[in-house]
């Protein structure tokens, strides 16, 4: 009987061995031959697992969308209303060097993002569900009279998003003016402006 | 006597036909015979422009921000204040065709530029060009008292350039969301806080 493996999970699992030297010297740069011998495989060993850079690429996001969700539940034991919004915030910057390594990968996503459908497709799911997440926070928030702005919850919430996907920029770009500090202070600033 | 060219000029006039292929299809699916061949060179024809792709990137890059700061110049004649910031912020966002193909070469120059020194200084010059801007027609605003806001400066300028990076990458990859006049309002919105 052939060994049963959990392809996924194995995936998973080369992406982990492999992100640091991603984030450090980018996709581009790296050869899949030198992948392979980070995630301790043998050259042409990841075939099975990946058939393109674009498929590890793809997992990289995935794998960062994944520990942002990750550390948001750790963050917030039953999320809801205001502290959850700005919980998901913080969480969706780059505040530290973990943040700011997912942040060069998910900037080489998006590079890649606006040719590859594939890509394009996983982006706009994960935007989804955290623009759901969004919306549901700001709802409880209203609930609970946090938010009381005339601004519409459309509205908030694209004003968050853009933020936090200018931050990714400019965090790694020109990181002594956008400084952890000012990041915070800017997303206080905007949450302050709709109580 | 040999012919003088300005080299310069020579290299935006290759850059300005061979933008719309890089919006296209991506600079890294482009050959560096396919962009000669647009710019109607022969193939080797570009090596005296350009060493490089990334040298095109970095030119398609500048003439993405000439091509921003002329329109600013038309936009607003003697700019000042807040009409003057809210024409830099509307000029920055990908509100029609011409910028949405500008917010794809700029995202394409953020994923090299993180990892080659010579885009990420040309970026963060550019960067400071507009944040002195901003923060000009920003005291002008509050010196008219079109601004009034406890908000610091620093905060507000970081504030509205994250919002129109973010905006060069959803106005792209999530349009039916990131809409023009989405974009539009959230900007208003923010400029409306400071007031």
């Amino acid at each position: 009987m052939p060994k049963i493996v959990d392809h996924d999970a194995r995936r998973r699992l080369i992406i982990r061995s492999v992100w640091s030297l991603i984030g450090r010297r980018g996709l581009a740069a790296v050869t899949m031959r030198e992948l392979a011998a980070e995630a301790g495989f043998a050259n042409g060993g990841l075939a099975p697992y990946f058939r393109d850079k674009d498929e590890i690429l793809l997992a990289a996001f995935r794998y960062a969308c994944e520990a942002t969700e990750r550390r948001l539940e750790r963050a917030v034991e039953e999320p809801s209303g205001l502290v959850a919004l700005r919980g998901l915030c913080h969480e969706l910057v780059p505040l530290d060097d973990t943040r700011l390594l997912e942040a060069r990968v998910v900037v080489a996503f998006w590079d890649r993002a606006l040719y590859d459908p594939r890509l394009s497709s996983d982006y706009e799911a994960t935007m989804q569900r955290w623009r759901t997440l969004m919306h549901m926070y700001l709802a409880q928030a209203r609930a609970a009279g946090e938010v009381t702005t005339s601004t519409s919850d459309e509205d908030i919430v694209e004003t968050l998003f853009a933020v936090v996907l200018g931050f990714q920029v400019n965090a790694v770009l020109t990181p002594e003016i956008t400084t952890p500090e000012r990041q915070i202070e800017v997303l206080e600033g905007l949450l302050a402006s709709y109580a």
